[in-house]
Formats: C-alpha cells, structure tokens, sequence
C-alpha cells in the first residue's frame, strides 16, 4: 500500500478502503507521509467526496490515533453536544446544566472561539476563577460527583485531526462535508458519551450557508454516529441573526443565567428546550422529543438547571454569586448606542459580519494565539423582522474605548439591512429531527 | 498575494491572473511556499484545470524560473521537436540530422528514458564514446559549426519544471493537460528554437490513449507557442503499437541509421518525413508540408542526412564507424524467438505493456537512478494486422541471459493479441497538422 495509489484512487473517484484510510490516518499521525501528499489527498476529497462507509473509517481511524474517555465506570447515560458554531451561541451554557439536572450525565469537551463564532470555554472563563483545565482526575470526580463538567480538549484526544485541520486551514480544504463530518465526529465519539445531540446552523452566521448545505452535513454525522454505535440526532437551526440579543463572553454568560432563571430571550430558550427535548429522547427518558422539551421546560423554570449550573460553577472552582450578582461578571467602561438612522423594519442582519466584528472588538480570535477580552461585545435591541424608528437604539455596543466602539459601530451599521415593509426573519428551528431509522 | 487565496480561487474554478501564477511558481523555485500548499494548488489544477492564457503565464514563468539558451548569434533558422514519448520512437536520431542536411540549426536538448518510454539520449549514448554532456562552449561551438548538436538538458534550464515534476509525480497529479502542456513548452521555450515541432502520440503507448486526449494537449501547446512568438505545430500519430520494429537503445539506433540510409521501416520513415516536411514549412522553406517532405525524401536517399549524423558523432566524439559497422554497437550475447503459437492475424500490440517488458530487460529505468544495458531489446518481425502462422517466428529478445529472456517472452507473450481476420492497425499519423491560424 502506497500514498500515490490512494491519492490517484480518490482522484479518480474510487472508494478508499478500511485499510487504505487507516495506513494514511497512521501515517500522517506518526508523520512517516509528507504533508504534501495529505494536502493533495484533501483536495482530491474536496472535489471527489467520500462515501459515508469511508468517513465512518476516517472517523474510526482518527479516533484510534490518540486517547479516549472512558466514561463506562460512570453509571447512567452520558450524553454529549455539539454545535456548528455561530454568533451569540450560549446554548451549551444552559444545556449542560439543564441536562444534568435531569438526570443525563454531561461530562463535556467545549472548545475555544474562532473567527466570526464563539467558543464555549471562552465564555465559561469570564465568570471569576472558573477553571476549564481540570486534570483527567477532576474532570472524573465532578462528572461522578454532581454529573456535569465542562472542559477543554486535551492535546491526547485526536490528534490526527490537529494535523489534519491545521493542513485544511492552509490549502483551502476545510469547506468539504466528509472532512468536516469526520472532525467533529471523531473528537465527539473519543469523548466517550452514549448519544450525541447535533446543532447544526445555516444561513449567513453559519459555515454552512444553506439548509440543504447544513441537512447534507447533518445526515452525514448522524450516520457515522450510528455506524459507530453511538445514539444521534440533529437539530438543524438558523443562524440568519445572532442567537439571543447578546454577542461577546461575559454578556452571553449573562444572558444564559437568565435563561437558566426561566426568562431571557425567546429564541435561546426554544433552542436549549428543543436540544433538550431531543437528548431525553436519545437517553430513553421521553418518547418524542416534544414530551422532552415539557420536562426541560419544568427543570428551566422551576431553578433545578440553575441549581445544577451553580454546583459546577463550585466545583470547576468560579465564583457561584455571578449568578445573582451579574456585576461580578467582567465589564469594560465605555458604552456607545448604534442609533438607526431610519424608519421601517430590519429585513436581514449579516451574521458573520457581526461576528467579525465582535471579534474585532476583542471578544473573539483572528488567529488562535491571540488573547480575548471578556467583557466587550454587543447587545442587540433589535433584531430581523422588527420595527424600527429614526433615532431609535438598535444595539449597544460594550467596549474599552470610544475610538474602537465608533470603529465597530460603523462595521454593525453596515451589517443591517433595512426594508419598508415586515419581513418575518427565517423560523430559528427547523422543524424535522435528523435521526437514524 | 498569499497562496490560501490562490488555492481558493482555482478551488472555486476561477482563473489566476498573471502576477498570481508568477507568484506561485517564483515562490516555488525560491522553496518560500511549501510543498503541500503547491501539491493542493496542484491537484486543484487537475480538477479545475487551466485556462490558455493561465497556461501562458505559467509556462513563462517557468521559463523565467532558471536560465535560457540564447541562439541569437547564431544565423539560420533554429528548429527544435519534442514527442510526447513512445515505444521505439527513435525519429530524433533521424530528424535532427535531416533537418541540418535541410539548413535547419538543430540545437537540441533530449531527455532520458522513464518507465516505458525510451530517451534520445540513452539511445544517443549507446554509439561508442559519443558524448551528450556537452559544456555550454562546446554545444555553441558544434552547432556553429555543423548546425547540430544534441545533448542533455542542463540543471539551470526550467528549474521550477523539476521542482514542479517531482512533486506531481508522488501527488498523482501527473496527467493533466495543461500542467504537462506548460511543462513541455517551458523547456522548448527555455532552449532558444526560433519554431516548434510536437509529435503528440496517442494510444496503447501512450501517456494520452485516445486521439480527442493528444488532440487537446496538442492545441494546447499550439496555443501556449504561437502567444509566445514561437511557431509551432503539432502532428498526431498513433502509439497503438511501438514504432519501427526495434526497441531497445542500440537496436534503435541500427534501425534509424538504417533510415538514414534511405532503407528502415517504412512507419519510422513517413514519421521522419512528415515532421521534417512540418518543420521545413514553420522554417519558410516550403509551402505545404507535402512539398516538404520531398524535400527531406532527397536527403534521406542522397545520404545527406546520414552525412550530417556522420559529422555530429564526429563532434560528439563518438565513433563513427557504427555507421558502417554496425557490429560496433554494444551486443548482447542471448538470443531467444518469441514463436506464434497459432494461426491468424495479430489484432493488437499492448504497446505500454512492450515498453514495461523491454524496460524490465534493462533497457529501460524504472526509477530515474536505474542503469540502462545498451544492448538489450526486442525486434518485432510481426506487428499489427500482420497475418502469423503457428510456429513462426513474432519477435527476437536480445538479453544478457536466458532466464531473464524468458521472462520478458513470457511478458511480450501477453502483450499480442490475435484475431481470426485481418484487422487493418489505426493509421500512424493523423492527416491534420496542427498550427495557429
């Protein structure tokens, strides 16, 4: 077996075998094939596909490369979440804990924001002292002691998909369904959870700009997930306008805490009770995911998720009065209003480009070195579909200093689009849940 | 300018201007860019493939990659002639010395034999002490003189094709047209010749199988040649099966000798005169290319041509005594006849599968360090459409022993297939020439 021949192979448009996806895994991971042969093995795969048979081997064979979580001396079902990444995305943040609090078992790997979207972590690491680096022990006892804990990926998990995403990042390679299906996938199944629950967003926020793009994607993970003896669904959502009204760290923390008190925005709400209703299916504790969403609703609104958010807010060693002193939460001094400079309605938000421009802000990463600021970011008032008035506040922006609110405030103006007649925004969740048979 | 960005955009099907491709290919040479970056635009290539004008560009940013061969004091008309590459293709050692007895300056750089096909310069070097390794004033000074040379391509000329090659090579990115198309012309353009003759070959042989395939190469080159101030043309003939009868380096060289002398096979000869009465009409010295070949018909049958090849191995410091004594020529000391073991008529010649055997013999390189045996080979006294009795004698193997000759027998055994009726061969040169209008 030979680099060249799966190379011309895929390049043809023939199937790769077991062994084939395994002997480039292998030797990519062990770095005995030059990443020029890789990168031509992606671009071919870019224009050729894989079949869901070879992305389950690819799965599997990026899974073998490095460790994985034993999670089976936990009792109860564990269950695992995974979103494709948007703007103003705080699900996790109140999923988690409403999952534990129902008696699902969270022991969750998040990972950091790049780009235009946010990340996990980096929201977690505004509330005060909240660690995310828990050794494997930590991580363990908290996941056996109160059933939830959030972290991030260590270095042992998958390693083949580091070299793997680094190599996409540089050759224009990382917009290819199979790839991206077996990237998230495989760090999912090396996580060690029973079901995994699929967020996965379309539309101007999101990677994938059209739902066809997103259900392709979907039904891909959905059926290396089931190939793969792992329980999973997805959820496919619009990411046309943020996710709730906040966008940067320590105001998505905020606005999830109030989502966990049973108010904050509607549509963060829907989401986490819809993810929700979808996990109790999986886990066996409701028989259609609507009957799920009413116990979720019942754990929102009664404080048992905000209980259980609180437990693990204590035991990953953060400050558990954010919760009921919000000001504890970092904030930067300078404030400045985008003020519409017109009547009508918000026809249409660029979500990237808020999330550019957020990033810009300092909430988020250019480049994965850079550091990020937690308290900066945008509140918005108004949202697609809503009516607006000359001189009317549409968003605040949060930042360090007047010069660069003024900066980002001209990058968000130019991310609304106005019309002069109601234009109800796409529906957030899309009604249909991708499962296997 | 970066390379993600030109990744993407060939990626996305859409074309690389001028300074993008000069970009690529200096960055390239200059090993500032990385391998895997150029093996994902590569593959991208193959899939998107090239527009004229970017093959233009790229092809003369290859030549500008290294050093050009400067015939401009040289008066006369300079002709140079590449063929793609086949079994038993010996028409440079017939061409090029036609083409001088013609008044054509023939300064020529020939390549060497890999994988099935032969080389003029291993074929060239089977004639006792001649040498191709000519310095830089040695070449000039023979070419001045007798207005013909030929020799190795120097390690200066069209370093960014090496570069490029190797790559392709071990990234299965071999066969694409454009990318093969820049790669030939860069070096012809690179070699100083005031015109262009390409033999595209087409069939078993071939690296092209179908006509359609050497045809669109073929316009390519015409293309890349005439945008380049450089006349060109391009004639199509049929690699279905190995040309002439011998195959093998000194056995070659005997048979164009034998052309040269007005006498050889009749397919090596039309060849020989149909490029040469090309050649004679991009040089201004004939009309049609009919009128051309009879031209060149005079010199091959006065011994003009054979003159002139006399008077290069003379230059070359080869013995010219091979003309006369062709016992001179490296020999082998085994003999072994490939017998027909039925009656009927040969149908088909798998001709890349007679390359693979004579190279497996030794004539040939499998890798480009191999050694080659000058005297190996296989004389073919059948071809196609050829009516064979059982019994006769098909082929005589010359090798070093008998055990590997059995093993080519047993190799050339499978490569000849038979029929019931006589099955006329595909004709060997296509009757359009092809040049710019």
């Amino acid at each position: 077996m030979n680099m060249y021949d799966l190379i011309n192979k895929k390049k043809n448009g023939m199937e790769l075998s077991k062994e084939e996806i395994f002997f480039w895994v292998q030797g990519l991971t062990e770095e005995r094939i030059p990443d020029y042969q890789s990168s031509a093995l992606l671009m071919a795969i870019y224009f050729q596909g894989l079949t869901l048979q070879e992305t389950v081997h690819l799965t599997a064979a990026m899974v073998k490369s490095g460790d994985t979580v034993d999670l089976s001396g936990i009792p109860g079902i564990k269950g695992d979440k995974h979103s494709t990444g948007g703007v103003g995305d705080k699900t996790t943040l109140v999923l988690a804990p409403l999952l534990a609090s129902l008696g699902i078992i969270v022991a969750k790997m998040s990972g950091r924001g790049l780009g235009h979207t946010g990340g996990t972590l980096d929201k977690l690491e505004s509330i005060p002292g909240l660690r995310i680096d828990l050794s494997k022990e930590e991580f363990m006892e908290n996941v056996k002691s109160i059933g939830l804990a959030v972290v991030g990926q260590t270095e042992k998990l998958v390693p083949a998909d580091k070299k793997l995403y680094a190599l996409r990042d540089v050759t224009a390679t990382v917009d290819s369904v199979p790839l991206i299906a077996a990237s998230i996938m495989s760090k999912k199944i090396a996580a060690g959870g029973d079901f995994i629950i699929l967020d996965v967003k379309y539309g101007s926020g999101a990677f994938m700009k059209t739902r066809e793009e997103a259900e392709n994607l979907a039904r891909m993970m959905v059926g290396i997930g089931s190939n793969m003896g792992k329980k999973t669904a997805a959820v496919l959502t619009s990411m046309d306008q943020p996710l709730g009204n906040a966008v940067g760290n320590a105001l998505e923390v905020k606005e999830a805490i109030s989502v966990l008190k049973g108010k904050g925005p509607q549509d963060v709400r829907d989401l986490c009770l819809r993810l929700a209703g979808v996990a109790l299916c999986l886990a066996g504790k409701a028989s259609h995911f609507r009957e799920g969403e009413k116990l979720a609703e019942l754990n929102l609104d009664n404080g048992s998720a905000l209980r259980k958010f609180r437990e693990m807010i204590v035991a990953q060693k953060g400050n558990p009065q954010v919760l009921d002193h919000e000001e504890l939460l970092p904030q930067v001094p300078f404030r400045l209003s985008l003020i519409s400079d017109q009547n009508g309605y918000i026809s249409a938000m660029d979500t990237e480009g808020i999330g550019l421009a957020v990033m810009k802000l300092g909430a988020g990463r250019e480049k994965k070195e850079d550091m990020i600021d937690p308290g900066v970011g945008v509140v918005f008032y108004k949202k697609t579909g809503d009516r607006v008035k000359k001189g009317e506040t549409l968003a605040m922006i949060h930042a360090h200093d007047e010069n660069r609110a003024e900066e980002i405030r001209n990058m968000l103006r130019g991310c609304l689009h106005y019309g002069k007649d109601k234009k109800d925004p796409q529906p957030l969740i899309y009604p249909q849940v991708l499962s296997q048979a």
